[in-house]
């Protein structure tokens, strides 16, 4: 599993927009192969951030099959004009984890 | 339920001992009140960076509970000479989710 990770700043005054935007967007993301878990969350120091985490089964599901797909210029033209500037993404792959909300520890 | 992030960046060619680390310190936050779940990612285009992620019960479970603990002595004392410079971390509220691991989508 990897984990892509990004801070999107929004345009201004547009946090709600953005959004709904997601909202509606996120079954685009959710339906391509690989995909395992979107959380998209805001900023509580600066409130025009938002986390970007998105959860693949690997690196490739992300950026060859996502970013490849058909389906990829719907979400762009969703989203990325909600983005100022347009994020850095990077991917991670987790090497220590531990979940309460699944194991005792 | 909010989320603790911060790009962590390792002295170099400590990576590996700041692993060994983590595994061990990590059941010092996973014992504290509020906690949920700690992840640590190592950076696939950036490998001396890793991508922290604790979730919490709420943002004073962090600021207040674990940094104001005895215990967050130890986790200092245990991590903090690895990062250089020391990380910006920042808490998130999750507004969008989609969890296929749980939900069919």
């Amino acid at each position: 599993m990897i984990v892509e990770q990004g801070i999107l700043r929004i345009v201004p005054g547009e946090e709600a927009a953005f959004e709904l935007a997601m909202e509606s967007a996120k079954t685009i993301i959710a339906a391509m192969p690989g995909f395992r878990r979107l959380q998209v969350s805001r900023g509580i120091e600066a409130s025009e951030t938002y986390l970007l985490l998105v959860e693949w089964d690997t690196l490739e599901d992300h950026t060859q099959g996502f970013r490849g797909s058909v389906d990829y210029e719907r979400w762009r033209s969703a989203l990325h004009h909600f983005y100022d500037p347009f994020p850095v993404i990077e991917h991670f792959a987790p090497v220590i984890e531990i979940d309460r909300t699944i194991d005792k520890v």
